[in-house]
């Protein structure tokens, strides 16, 4: 017997990221059942909550079950409409604002869709020159801005490394480059000239063989590249290189964008500069 | 009188993103207190707990005040650690997984840090693939895969398109492309040929003219290109443009990159894939 089709609804007065990342992370919890998920963005009036109250009840009639509502909406009034929806109500900020408001001796501004706003401290443009930097230093494509690099991410080609040197940037505001270890880096055991310098800025990305070489295949069928026993060669050189010059490394094998870079933080102390 | 300065703590067996997110949702509620904020993530051992719990008590004592604590730890044995901690504790987890347990008839399942670990199903590929193709289209380098394309954002320079293609490749896993209108491209009313046959994929960034000069002045100072007068006559051209061509546009001026984001989703019916 299969589990039915429950439905999600995502709500929020903002983007919906707050009620995703959330409510994921709760449904990740019930892994044998099937979700059937909805995100709905920018709900701030009574009028676009009725419209989202009546999609919330239809997609319950349709699948015979009660629908789980995450919502993460501010305003009261907006709030109500929701109370008589068909649906689980999981009411995110509600649940947490009260206590909050006693705790800190404070009413809350009660503003909506505020988290998600451009930072008045600049933090924005931070964060856009920082995927700039990303940009212009990625995979060893300019080395003169090395000094100005919080992080400068090393690793053999398609072991992840631009992917997240973008998501550090973006997340974070964190200036990483990126230089890619080739044949011509490794087998003599030593650093790369242009990274010698910058070597307490330096993290290292390792990948299991297997994996690499379906990803490199991929991206080059039945090539030497895409070889195991040239993956297996590359992987094992650069490990050791790690070894040798204390370079701090991770594998990227079987983890998400996300846990690489925050277990690099972890590990270099990179203060997380989230607004 | 100025406030006194806040310790907070994000605390996850896992990344902490998802106590960050909400953490970060809910002080933004409250403007007027100086937050000191602290993130200590793969918290999965009762040692690390005992270890973390300190670091909170010490705040606590330094600022004089009870430090928030927000925490998204699943495991009972590391939770019951921070019980006896002397911050004030927003129980992320806890508070809804039981309820949400008896809405959906089954128990958790427990696992710890489950939330960002890579989807089964494909959606880590997926999103390494929507990375490299924005970055494989990005700025008009190339234009013969825009059949391919979910999204083609177009603008003037440097009114947004990379930052935003990049967060809706990474966020959602959508092949965006994007296309630079240059001077070449506009006062004649049409739009570039390349992009007519994808009409019905376009959509338009535009900015205030002021902001898009400030930008501009830090990239090429003194120039021609970061003229208000210049700035005013490019943004002018292409809302007319998308104006008369029905292409969809907002203004990115004061807006975080994930609200663009969202609101583009929104707008176009782009279905969001969140794992």
């Amino acid at each position: 017997m299969t589990s039915e089709i429950r439905p999600v609804f995502f709500i929020s007065d903002g983007t919906g990221l707050t009620a995703e990342g959330l409510g994921q992370a709760l449904l990740s919890q019930f892994d044998t059942i099937p979700f059937e998920k909805t995100t709905l963005p920018y709900i701030d009036s009574v009028e676009k909550a009725k419209k989202a109250v009546a999609e919330i009840n239809a997609a319950g009639i349709e699948c015979g079950t009660t629908p789980i509502v995450f919502d993460t909406i501010v305003n009261q009034e907006v709030r109500d409409v929701f109370a008589n929806c068909d649906g689980f109500l999981v009411d995110i900020f509600q649940t947490f604002l009260k206590p909050l408001e006693r705790e800190l001796g404070k009413g809350s501004s009660y503003s909506v869709g505020m988290s998600h706003a451009v930072a008045p401290d600049g933090q924005y443009a931070r964060r856009i020159d920082a995927i700039n930097f990303a940009l212009d230093n990625d995979d060893g494509a300019r080395i003169r801005y090395y000094d100005q690099a919080d992080l400068i991410l090393v690793g053999v080609s398609r072991s992840g490394k631009t992917p997240t040197s973008l998501y550090l940037a973006m997340q974070y505001g964190l200036n990483i480059a990126n230089y890619p270890l080739t044949e011509d880096d490794i087998g003599d055991d030593q650093l790369p000239d242009s990274l010698r310098k910058y070597k307490t800025k330096l993290f290292g990305l390792t990948i299991d063989p297997e994996r690499l070489q379906a990803i490199r295949e991929m991206r080059r069928p039945d090539s030497r590249y895409a070889s195991l026993k040239q993956c297996q060669y590359e992987v094992n050189e650069v490990e050791a290189l790690y070894r040798r010059h204390a370079v701090p490394f991770l594998s990227t094998t079987e983890r998400s964008v996300e846990e690489i870079s925050a277990r690099i933080l972890q590990v270099t102390g990179k203060r997380r500069s989230v607004s």
